[in-house]
């Protein structure tokens, strides 16, 4: 079984060396005086220490016990419970709330940070405290003052934790056609009545108290998503002085049996009648949802980072390991019976691969995380918007193509360990089960490909694709006289141009029928998400090369950095060749068929 | 949970329209008088009878209740050791094996041709029946007199099963550091001791007695591969009568907690002075057991082609249904709340993807099988010599095509039904899980990829390769002016042509360093997979564009061929792009990199 080795080095590296995590800070008004390197780098060492001690050991006790549901109470696993209170004594689930609530106000980005390290040790786990920050976010920027005051300081404690009940059985990812339903009753309060599928630590047994927030319709609502409201439902009402009081009508029908995620309870949750709260404004409940879809969404990214990072530590322990079959040109360790895996090719290649998505992954979400700590906090409106236009159009991006190249990456993890990747205690085929999840929910590959294509792209006119692309024509123009930059900065400028003129086609095509970006959305996304860590790899070899030019004593370091870029410009990149040529094909191939005749 | 059906129609289309089974079986002599139309329809619908409603219904119980280890005794899941019992009955154990021994002597490719419906509708069980060949083959072939009557008659009949127990925990695909001994004995057994590991069917509760292939070493014998002996050991030994006497010192250790396939044993198999019977020569193990190779591996491409045609049949059925969301060109069910998944471009081209992988997989294994067919029975030396160079050169590529192929295709039925995809009663996860083992073992797709360029294409000095090219070239040049071809045939002849010349880079690449050809292996055979698959499309589409021609009631299956072949051109072929690319980055990217400078 894989232990977790939190990879500070190549963390810090991308906080502060790529990103200027201290200037960064410095910007933000609401940090500049607060947030230190002493302090970010103090927090990932005791977050660091809880992942690896405390809860990569329960990570596959989780996946063997799951969770046990019996009459409406859920057990979670063995350890999780502790786990958790030790979490709370340590004060991670306050670090990114508010303060007057009892929050340590402290940034967005930091709690992504800390939730890669959570994710890739124990990601069953992490989603407990992990659905809680929806809710917090919810009442932060919804709530009434009254709300505010009777959920937050408990929910930002980690006393009681939050849930997200938005889809049913019917309704998947078209929310629009949800049924539950809100009757208003004398005091104000509504009566919730329906069932809700898929809530991710919906019950269980680690908190006092559980405070769902409930997508329902209202009576007369309009039809579809304008018709939608939110609600607060607690598991237990509330006493008059705040304390936890009776059980409301909420229940727990059932937990899924599923592919993986087994230490975590995903819940059927019965309303009947149970009384609940309206939060925002009457039918605008979707609205006040997609406030945090961007924060949501990094957060399933941050699994697909961690599904790179967990597999690549597996397999090259095992690769280095290993020992099999002789090196194609001859015996590279000719004392043993035969040779570590780690001197053939094609599991070099495995790695590689692994490993160059791992850490551009990274950079991808702390870059993020960044913009969206200055959509929160920056110091101009202008600065505040451009963050969230980049933003938005990095997330479906980073949502995407960081799952699906982590479910490839978790693959590879088998398959380095050949056989025995297929057996449970080795661990790797948990990473496969456990990360299947986040190319699916929050969207699934192809509504973030939709997404990206057809609302973000082409719905601005290219506008917010032109403010990337143009970060990325300004690192090419900065860059084009340096001859070691030479290799990564002359395909990265072909490819850049290639995007806008890719766009433009496909945009001329969807002016003849809207279908055609259906037909193209999921091969542009991989295309953009190529690109995007290109652009990222270009950045991260270029710091690299000038650190060693001014001279270090961390060579092998900086070298294997240039040395991933070279590996992923040579062996990876090319990849869009066949995403640009699929895109050709247009939508004719895709829909000639009769849906009838798929099969006789 | 999805319910089989045998795609029988397209079954025929392959055998009788595409590759005229009737005319191949009447030029082999054994076959000749014997395998008529009828009889195989015969056998085709019997054995989809009994997959559908026999098989099919045990599949997720054997996945859910896997099976059970206690004290040496195995347990199958329900219903397992009662539906043998009735393939025994229907006579399936027996269907290829030799008539002398109480087999019905019908041709493998019969064998392959069901084993497709029996691994669809529940692989895990089909492994019992499934090991027993192997044992069958190599007592066949390489057994004496006294061995064959001893033991074939009951293994042919069913009433005992068969293993191979081949490899050891260090030793994976390197079977020349086996471990495991036989000592002569004074009365001619021998000893045999040792620890085998991943033992499909290595212990069950489904038949009276079971017999184990074993490889091991006798006193002596020279290091590594050519040092290695094959000796049967059951697990009771025979009375002088031949019926079940004591047990042997054979005993199931313990078995795997795996990824999927729960419903079969994989057992650690000791042997403590197991009272074992040499077979075949001394040393010589290995070789008789490559005798079996390409079948076993043709075996397991059927695993790949089974987990698409699976993950199509549940994937076409829930995406025909399953209302979300709203065509982008506008309502296309607008009475309904939502339009049902499959008019949504992205889910089609899952769809057509799953599709165009079985149907074509399903040509490649039938045209394998039948020259399988050949190599056994073929009439002249030269015939069987033949069909034995286009056996060993398509099937490490069936080999590892079909499975990866058919990894993706599964993958893409968990991602039509979304979230529900995840959760097992749906069924879709379970084929993710069950067909994972098809890329690992009978040797990793990484081992097949060298197999494939190492051995069979540049070993040969590229002679393999060019009967087969040879043969696409004359498909080409009949149809090169057939103008409802032409878009099948300019792309397959451009194809075929840059196969030979990428075969001639890296071999010219692989003289300065043989290393290349490990760099290059993978992304070869997934090229070669893509041109091979596309000449079976171009066939299968001649077919259905000259029956069309010549006027049929059937013109929605025919018409559906052509679309399918159009799809998998314009849509799945221009992946081979991507594939050159990385090729032409070679073998520097991947070893730049000092093994302890992975991480840091």
């Amino acid at each position: 079984m894989p232990q977790y080795k939190a990879p500070l080095r190549d963390m810090q590296f991308v906080l502060h060396e790529l990103l200027k995590a201290e200037d960064h800070y410095a910007q933000l008004p609401a940090f500049s005086d607060t947030v230190s390197r002493e302090l970010v780098d103090q927090y990932l060492e005791a977050a660091a220490d809880f992942c690896e001690n405390e809860l990569s050991p329960l990570n596959q006790v989780g996946d063997r016990e799951g969770c046990t549901w019996n009459d409406g109470v859920v057990t979670t696993p063995t350890g999780f419970k502790e786990a958790y209170q030790k979490y709370i004594e340590l004060g991670f689930p306050s670090l990114s709330a508010e303060e007057q609530y009892g929050g340590q106000g402290l940034p967005v980005s930091l709690g992504n940070i800390i939730s890669e390290m959570v994710g890739t040790s124990n990601w069953a786990w992490g989603m407990y405290p992990g659905l809680s920050h929806g809710a917090v976010r919810t009442l932060e920027h919804h709530g009434s003052q009254e709300q505010k005051d009777a959920y937050l300081p408990k929910l930002v404690s980690g006393e009681w934790t939050g849930t997200m009940c938005l889809t049913e059985s019917h309704a998947g990812s078209d929310l629009g056609i949800i049924r539950s339903k809100a009757e208003p009753q004398a005091d104000g309060s509504y009566a919730i009545s329906g069932e809700k599928i898929f809530i991710s630590a919906g019950e269980h047994d680690m908190a006092e108290n559980i405070i769902h927030i409930v997508l329902a319709r209202l009576p007369g609502a309009p039809k579809g998503t304008k018709g939608i409201s939110l609600f607060i439902v607690p598991k237990f009402n509330l006493n008059a002085d705040g304390t936890v009081g009776e059980r409301n009508a909420v229940r727990c029908g059932s937990i899924e049996h599923k592919m993986g995620i087994h230490g975590n309870a995903t819940c059927v949750i019965n309303f009947d009648n149970a009384k609940g709260f309206l939060i925002g404004p009457e039918n605008r409940g979707l609205n006040c949802m997609f406030t945090f879809m961007n924060t949501a969404r990094i957060g399933t990214a941050v699994q697909g980072l961690s599904a790179s990072e967990g597999a690549f530590q597996g397999a090259l322990a095992y690769a280095k390991d290993r020992l099999a079959m002789r090196s194609l040109s001859g015996p590279k360790a000719p004392e043993k019976e035969a040779d570590p895996i780690i001197v053939h090719p094609a599991v070099r290649n495995m790695l590689m691969t692994q490993k160059s998505f791992a850490e551009a992954g990274r950079a991808l979400v702390y870059l993020l995380s960044f913009h969206a700590d200055i959509v929160e906090q920056g110091a101009t409106e202008e600065e505040r918007k451009f963050s969230d236009n980049i933003l938005s159009l990095l997330t479906p991006i980073a949502k995407a193509f960081l799952t699906e190249t982590g479910s490839e990456s978790a693959k590879h993890g088998v398959q380095v360990f050949g056989g025995h990747g297929f057996i449970s205690e080795h661990g790797m085929e948990q990473i496969v089960r456990d990360t299947r999840i986040s190319c699916l929910y929050e969207g699934t590959t192809e509504i973030q490909a939709i997404d990206l294509l057809g609302r973000k792209v082409l719905g601005t006119q290219g506008a917010m694709l032109k403010d990337f692309t143009k970060i990325i024509h300004k690192f090419v123009e900065a860059n084009k006289d340096n001859a070691a930059m030479k290799e990564f900065v002359e395909p990265l400028a072909a490819l850049n141009k290639e995007w806008g003129d890719l766009t433009m086609q496909i945009g001329m095509k969807a002016m003849q029928n809207p279908e055609e970006v259906g037909a193209a959305a999921v091969d542009y996304l991989y295309f953009s998400g190529y690109v995007t860590l290109a652009y990222l790899w270009a950045r991260m070899a270029l710091v690299a090369q000038e650190t060693l030019a001014a001279g270090t004593t961390d060579v092998d370091f900086y070298n294997a950095k240039v040395t991933t870029a070279r590996f992923y410009f040579k062996k990876i990149l090319p990849r869009v060749r066949s995403h640009v040529e699929v895109i050709a094909g247009g939508l004719d191939p895709l829909m000639a068929l009769d849906a009838e005749h798929f099969a006789f």
